[in-house]
C-alpha cells in the first residue's frame, strides 16, 4: 500500500511557470490599473500555474464530503451528540444541507463518501469507502491502526481520480463528522508543535468548561500517543480521523492529477498539512477558500502558507467554505476570458512621468 | 430643489424590526450550529429588515455606474489621463470593463449615467443626467455650486427610482472618474474630521512623490473652500463630485423605496458618508460589499459603521466590489429558502448540560 501512495505523491509536478508568466501578461493588458483586482489577480496567476493554461474554466465541480465518527465523542468534546453524524448523512444525501444549497448555487455537485461513519448507511448516491466504524477513543490509544490510516488516504486518492475520470475539473473538500474538530486540533499540534491551547477551538459552540476540557482531552491524546512530528501517517493514525486522512488522500489525487483542490476550513485545513507534510508539492494546488471563526485556523492558513480568500467566520464545514469560494474562482475565469484589453477597447494606459 | 430633496428623506423609515426577527429564528431552525455561518447570518438579517420578509430574494438586480470628470485632474493627481474616463464609459457601454463581466456573472444589468463627463457621449443605453461638463478645479475654488450639488443628487433619486419602477430589486453602485478617489478623500476629510494624509491613497497606483503632492492638493481644496461639516450638501459642492454626489442621492433614493443598496469601495463610500449625513436613517439600507484596498476606505466603512463582506485589495471601483458580492446576497436567500430545518430533517440539536 505505501508503494501505492509513493507512486501518486511520485506523480505530483511543481506548478507551470510558463502559464503563470502568461496570466501575468494577460491581467496586464486588461483594461484596469495594473494590480487592482487585488488578490483576485494573485487567484488567476495561482489558477494558470495549476491548469496550465491562462485563461482556464472549470466545467464539472464536485465537493466531496468525507463523512467519519471519532470515538473521542466519548469524552465529551463537543456540542452534539454522535447521531448527529448519520442524521446529517441523510441530509446531505436528500439536498438539504447549507453545502447542498452553496453548491447548487456555485454549480458543483455535491459527493457524500462514507469512510468511517459510526452507523450503517444505505443509499444509491452514497460512496462507501468505509474503513472502519469511526475511530477508537485517541485519549485513550491510538484513533486507528496505521494500516487504516494509509487505507484511508488512498481511499481519498481513489475518490479523486474518480471524480477526475468522470469529468471533475476542480474539487473541493468537505466534511462531516462529530467531534472532528477535537482530532483536527490534536493534528495541528502533532505536525507543527503547536500547544493545545493555541489550536483546540469551540467547535460547533461549546462553553468555556467544555472547551477546558477538550483542551486538556487534547493534551492526553498526544501525551499518551506520542505521534511522530515528521511521519504524518502516524500522526493521522495516532490522533487522526478518517475524514482527515481521506481528505490528505483527496488532496494528493487532485495534486496528482493537476486539477485544483479547493479547501474548506479547518479539518480540510488538518488534512492539508498532512497532505503537504507528505509530497510538499501538492501546496501548489490548493486554493484556501476561507479563514474560518474556528481558533487554530488562522494559524494553520499561516503553516500552510495560505492566504484564504473569504473571511466571513464560518465554522460550519461540510465544504461550505469551499463551494461559496467558487463563485471568485469563477470571476477570475471570466476575467481572463472575457475583459477587453487597453488595445481592443482603445483605452490609454497609465502615464510615464 | 431642496423641498424635492426633503421629500424623498421624508420616506426613508427604520428597518423592519418584525422581520429581524423572524430571520433570526429561521435561522436558529436550520440544520446548522446556531451561528456558524457567521456573518452570512448577519446579512440575512439585515436583509430581512430591509425587505420587510425574512425570506427576500432579488430577482432584478441593477449596477449603476455614475461618471464624471474631475477638474482637480488639472493638478496632476491621476496616474491615467482625463481621457480615460469617455473611454472607459464606451468601454461600459460595449461590455467588456470589469464590472461588465462580474454583473453578468452576478445577474445585473449595468447602467451607465453620465452625470458629468467632460466630453460628449451619445448611446442609445447612456442615461443621459449631465449636471455640467466636469467640475472645476477644487484647488482653487468649488468645484461646483450648490445648486449643481443638488441637482446631482436629485438626478441620482431619479436614477433610482426609475430603475425601481422598471423592476430593479437592488442597486449597486459604481463609478467612473480620473481624479475621483482624490474628491472622495476630501469629502471624507471635511465631514469626518479627518486629515488628509489619512484620507487620501494611490488611487489608481501613483508613486509615493505624488502621492504626497495629492495629499497637498486636498489639503489646499479644503483650506481654501473651507466646507461646512454639518452640511453635507456644501461638501459635496466644494470638494466633491458629481458622481460623488448622484451616488448619495441614488442610495437616499433606494432606501426610501426600501431596495438595498450594495455599496462598492472608496468613492461609494464617500457617497454613503454623504447620503448618511442627509438621512441618518439610510443607513439601514446599506451594505457594503468589500473594503478596498484604497487607504482610507477602512476609515470610512467604520465612521458608517458598516462591516464589509468581502477583503480582496480591489482598488478598481466601477461597482466591481459590489458586483461581486452579489453572490453572498444570493448564497444567504438559498439558505433562508433551501436549507433544511433540525425538524424536518430530523437532526438532533445541541446537547443540553
Amino acid at each position: 500500500m505505501i508503494s501505492a501512495l509513493e507512486e501518486v505523491i511520485g506523480r505530483i509536478v511543481p506548478a507551470d511557470e510558463q502559464a503563470i508568466l502568461r496570466a501575468g501578461d494577460r491581467l496586464n493588458s486588461l483594461t484596469k490599473p495594473p494590480g487592482s483586482l487585488g488578490r483576485l489577480e494573485a487567484l488567476a496567476v495561482r489558477l494558470a500555474g495549476i491548469s496550465g493554461v491562462e485563461q482556464p474554466s472549470y466545467g464539472k465541480r464536485t465537493v466531496v464530503v468525507m463523512a467519519a465518527d471519532h470515538g473521542v465523542c466519548s469524552e465529551g468534546v463537543s456540542a452534539f451528540p454522535q447521531e448527529v453524524t448519520v442524521q446529517m448523512a441523510h441530509n446531505f444525501l436528500s439536498g438539504g444541507a447549507a453545502v447542498n444549497v452553496l453548491a447548487r448555487q456555485g454549480g458543483a455537485e455535491v459527493k457524500l463518501v462514507d469512510i468511517g461513519i459510526g452507523g450503517d448507511l444505505s443509499h444509491p448516491e452514497l460512496i462507501d469507502r468505509k474503513v472502519r466504524r469511526g475511530t477508537c477513543n485517541m485519549a485513550q490509544g491510538p484513533a486507528m491502526s496505521r494500516e487504516e490510516a494509509l487505507r484511508a488516504i488512498l481511499a481519498g486518492v481513489n475518490v479523486a481520480e474518480e471524480a477526475v475520470k468522470s469529468g471533475t475539473e476542480i474539487l473541493i473538500t468537505g466534511e462531516m463528522g462529530i467531534g472532528n474538530t477535537t482530532a483536527s486540533a490534536a493534528v495541528l499540534c502533532a505536525l507543527e508543535g503547536i500547544p493545545a491551547e493555541t489550536a483546540v477551538g469551540r467547535g460547533t459552540g461549546i462553553d468555556d468548561e467544555r472547551l477546558r476540557h477538550k483542551i486538556a482531552v487534547v493534551e492526553r491524546a498526544l501525551q499518551i500517543n506520542t505521534p511522530d512530528p515528521d511521519d504524518a501517517i502516524d500522526v493521522l493514525a495516532k490522533v487522526g480521523g478518517l475524514e482527515i486522512a481521506g481528505l490528505a488522500g483527496l488532496i494528493l489525487g487532485a495534486a496528482a492529477a493537476r486539477v485544483p483542490v479547493v479547501l474548506d476550513g479547518f479539518i480540510s485545513g488538518a488534512a492539508a498539512l498532512a497532505a503537504k507534510a507528505l509530497a510538499p508539492e501538492s501546496i501548489h494546488y490548493m486554493i484556501a477558500s476561507h479563514v474560518s471563526g474556528e481558533q487554530g485556523h488562522k494559524l494553520m492558513l499561516e503553516r500552510l502558507g495560505l492566504e484564504a480568500l473569504l473571511d466571513l467566520g464560518l465554522r460550519l464545514g461540510e465544504g461550505t467554505g469551499g463551494a461559496l469560494c467558487l463563485h471568485l474562482i469563477e470571476a477570475v475565469c471570466r476575467i481572463m476570458r472575457e475583459m477587453a484589453t487597453f488595445e481592443s477597447a482603445g483605452v490609454s494606459g497609465a502615464e510615464s512621468r
